[in-house]
């Protein structure tokens, strides 16, 4: 492969989709300590000195796979109400950890756990660029009165995002869709008697 | 050791704690690949045959390190109110998954994943075990009226303990005092404008 060959495209190399397939694959494959650049490298088809010209360590393609990789693409949902919106997001996040494609990298991610101080500051990376992409729902439900302007959108997140995650790793438990709508209307409606 | 050193006090052998602490400690250090049964025993200064007596593999024995252990112990809160006693409770979790005691257990539990179905088994003896104990702050809540008698407590420890795991070990955050009190706030009265 010649230097031509790896012209940029919007800021990324042509072949980044495989290589970050192939990033993805490896980590859900072998752990977060199985990852190299010489296995991404391989398992993608493409030179090691290519990989290098982009990122310079196996954390930097690890979280631009995390953050843009076709397999973990977010559609931020825009259903006209901040209660359907939270469900399509719940529905995706229990998609990403429970669908044969996508729930070995969450797997892998949760099983490198706090002790890898890179991997946290990739998982932080790709957290920080979720928030962001969420924002809309929460903005939007605060211009049309559903949210009270101080709602803070990243703790309505925790308490969904890290339910569904606690009923499936750490209960080992399924969720149905109800069960994921039922948790929409707790943390929006709360559990108090009114 | 003869056998008359292990009879049976309150239904577990003698050296019980120092078994558990033996099995909690190895379990932080060398994770649950490491966790062995000679390793169990070598560390508590037990024999072997001693710890076989009692439990059959090392799944057992972890199982019921979690949930008897002195330095795992849950004093259910009675503070008079529900948000009270989830506000205890959720201090306690914090301090479960931060003390430097406690926290590589934590880890090692939550780095074991979804991929080990035996540790899974054993994560599921242990939050039930929690749920039973944490009964009665639900029990005493729908009898004060602050609950309704529908409510679901296991949805409501899911979003609390699920939004104190998320920030801690997938955002890598620290929570403050109160940011847990936020969140029983958050999970009892609803982030939607009322």
């Amino acid at each position: 492969m010649d230097a031509e060959s790896d012209k940029i495209t919007s800021g990324r190399p042509r072949r980044a989709d495989s290589i970050f397939t192939a990033t993805l694959e490896l980590l859900a494959d072998s752990g977060y300590d199985g990852l190299t650049m010489e296995a991404v490298a391989a398992r993608a088809g493409v030179n090691k000195t290519t990989l290098y010209r982009w990122w310079k360590s196996k954390d930097e393609v690890l979280a631009a796979a995390l953050t843009d990789s076709d397999l973990l693409a977010f559609e931020v949902p825009d259903t006209g109400s901040l209660r359907g919106d939270l469900v399509q997001t719940s529905r995706h996040i229990h998609t990403l950890l429970t669908d044969p494609a996508t729930a070995p990298i969450a797997a892998a991610v949760l099983a490198a756990g706090p002790r890898r101080p890179a991997l946290v500051a990739v998982g932080r990376t790709f957290f920080a660029d979720r928030a962001e992409r969420e924002h809309p729902i929460f903005r939007r439900a605060v211009d049309r009165g559903e949210l009270p302007e101080h709602a803070d959108p990243r703790s309505i997140m925790d308490m969904l995002a890290g339910a569904i995650w606690f009923r499936l790793f750490l209960r080992a438990e399924e969720l149905r869709d109800e069960d994921l709508c039922a948790a929409v209307d707790l943390v929006l409606d709360g559990a108090a008697a009114h």
